[in-house]
């Protein structure tokens, strides 16, 4: 049994809720300390802890004084787009862990300042982002670390999700994206997808991201389904919404590929994170549930109607490959799932707890998060400028070129550590 | 029976052997005239002749003396992509209808001596763009013109067709791609994607392209594939290749609309088209073979682990539609599909013959040639360029805000013809 790491958490909204899910399942941690601007979310967390037969925690309404906690360990922050980096920067200063949540930029100094909050306190951030700890995309980075995709060329990926019934009606959807998509127009949630390719492309440690182009379609679906909505009998202010129907974002990286990004929240369609890693030996394509690696996948030679030969491809489902290529985490914690997003939470969860106990940095550090959030805000800028190419800054300040993947344990991102079994 | 259109071929290449198998087994038209600068592929063309029985045509060496042949009412033109456009120009000058391949331009000046060409002459140029005749591409644009899709807001297309065999050995893949493709570097082939998009979003009829960013990933799976041919012996000449690997386009239309472009020929997988065509009530996505419709496609109710509810959505195969939806046009010639790409050549030579019998403008016209072949000069500028946005000439001068849809038949891509039964 590992020792029980002791947290907080700032922000009792929606999404803490779905976060306590899988908390108060995991002997790994000890949440002792609950934050919140108002009581009545304080209250209803209580119960949570109570209906889940938890000890109660410390309840504060002013982070700040909870920070002086010494036991306090790592502090989740399930706050809004607009608090938790600030948030994050001073639990840092405090000497805590930070764990944030998904989501953008605002402005490229928000990032700075997290960045140099880090490097004044050498105490991490990392943030949550449980798509990393996807299976296929953990299988995917095994199967490019060992060289069946060849040279990395190109990668694609989505956030392409029907929430028009929140967007429309202008509810908190638990982390204000209503309120961001009404008022911005950019790649305004790039991690899920973004996150999984970064450390794939090893941006940070040998590669960056270097520039972007953002495009938006006019916003058209969202004014539809309010007149639909009206026509019912369901009235809903005519109030303008400025986010583009869908967004694509491409962007360059020092090592010659190319990501683009599709954002599309308020169109009808099935989920997709649209995910694509493609190399000079093969290429895994989500929406297929494909992988094609040349030489292992099957071939066919036609006839063409001159008499001239062809090739013809063929897809392998992602499935076939489970067996022999499946990351060593998803081995040995599929069993483990708790929690929200089919039990993710808990794996970007337990990587975060595992670098608190042992003091080191998280699979997904500072430099990634400044690198990924830093999408949003410059795909604004570049949407205001009818698509120009914008540049992203280096938070590393030339560090990446030589930087060591770290950690060095199984939770690691950057490379698939088959023997690191230690917990 | 239909009057036979009396025809003539200028470019006796690879690309005129398919056509002719085409040509040959159609009552449609006969071809009376072929020319090329060489002896040895006429001497070859007029075996295939014999091969299937039929007149040996008048030969030529020099196109300008078989445009004088006054019986003469169209011309189709399978030369390089460097010569087509000007053969074309000079074919209207002289009164006959000229069809040419598929391909892209060089300049925006040799697309706007094509438009001068037609407007002085009044005489069409057609593209033989059998994209637009695939059957879901067609049932598409069916199923968009009865509104099933809402209004449109985005389109993504492809060119994704492994042809390194052929590019790395440098040899003439029929339209001298592999040249183009060594010296070049851009979205190179844009229209068999592009086409049934630009129609379906009525370009040049109500709307235009506006302007477009491309980006291209570096060049590493043509020398990388020569580096394992020159192992196993075949050794091959390590020749720069410019051609990025990916080349991603995206192109602003006037009415909101933006249209992804991926061109790829390099890399090892299976061939796609990417075709996706979005409303705000549906989407086509080719890759999943799938259509969703809202209000007409599955959708669930589910509960997440803090109870909230939250909906997914399922895709319907394509082929659930074809029943009710498949294009007049699809019903009326699926039996008739004679020669390459599955017979789809023929349907494209369908609507250019009967556009020449009747005197009338061709599905495909001018304008839609000059729009569609502006993206591949226009993409190597962006890319040259840091991938800057770059705006696409109005080769209609104004007049797409009002033009009317012609021709009105059924071989139209504009609107969906369900009388037209004529031919």
């Amino acid at each position: 049994m590992v020792r029980p790491v002791k947290v907080g958490i700032v922000g009792l909204g929606p999404r803490a809720e779905v976060l306590l899910a899988a908390f108060l399942r995991m002997d790994e941690m000890e949440v002792i300390a609950v934050c919140d601007l108002h009581e009545e979310p304080i209250r209803k967390t209580l119960g949570i802890f109570e209906r889940y037969g938890k000890p109660a925690p410390k309840t504060f309404t002013n982070y700040h004084e909870m920070l002086k906690l010494e036991e306090l360990e790592g502090v989740f922050i399930p706050t809004s787009w607009n608090s938790h980096l600030a948030i994050a920067a001073d639990c840092m200063e405090a000497g805590k862990y930070a764990a944030i949540e998904v989501g953008g930029a605002s402005s490229i100094e928000e990032l700075w300042q997290l960045v140099h909050a880090y490097e004044r306190t050498k105490t991490p951030v990392m943030m949550l982002e449980n798509a990393c700890y996807c299976r296929d995309e953990l299988m995917v980075l095994n199967m490019v670390r060992k060289g069946l995709f060849g040279e990395l060329v190109y990668c694609e990926g989505g956030y392409e999700h029907n929430l028009r019934n929140n967007l429309a009606r202008m509810e908190n959807t638990g982390e204000e994206r209503a309120y961001h998509n009404r008022f911005r127009n950019g790649e305004l949630y790039p991690t899920h997808e973004l996150g999984p390719l970064a450390k794939i492309l090893r941006i940070n440690r040998g590669n960056r991201f270097l520039s972007l182009t953002s495009s938006a379609t006019k916003s058209v679906s969202i004014p539809a389904y309010r007149r639909e909505l009206t026509a019912k009998g369901e009235p809903y202010p005519d109030v303008p919404f400025n986010q583009g129907d869908v967004i694509t974002t491409i962007i360059k990286c020092a090592g010659g590929e190319n990501i683009t990004l599709t954002h599309s929240v308020s169109m009808p369609r099935p989920y997709s994170r649209n995910g694509r890693v493609q190399g000079t030996k093969g290429i895994w394509l989500e929406d297929v549930k494909g992988i094609y690696i040349e030489g292992m996948s099957r071939d066919e030679t036609l006839i063409d109607p001159a008499g001239n030969p062809y090739d013809r491809h063929f897809w392998d489902p992602v499935e076939s490959f489970y067996e022999k290529y499946d990351h060593p985490v998803w081995k040995t914690d599929k069993d483990k799932l708790v929690g929200g997003h089919g039990g993710l939470d808990s794996l970007a969860i337990r990587a975060f707890l595992h670098a608190v106990r042992n003091r080191e940095n998280p699979p997904i550090d500072v430099y990634d998060v400044a690198a990924w959030m830093a999408v949003t805000c410059l795909s604004e800028q570049s949407i205001a400028m009818g698509s120009m190419p914008v540049a992203f800054p280096d938070f590393t300040n030339g560090k990446w070129i030589r930087r060591e993947p770290t950690p060095r344990n199984r939770w690691s991102l950057d490379e698939v550590c088959e023997e690191c079994f230690e917990d």
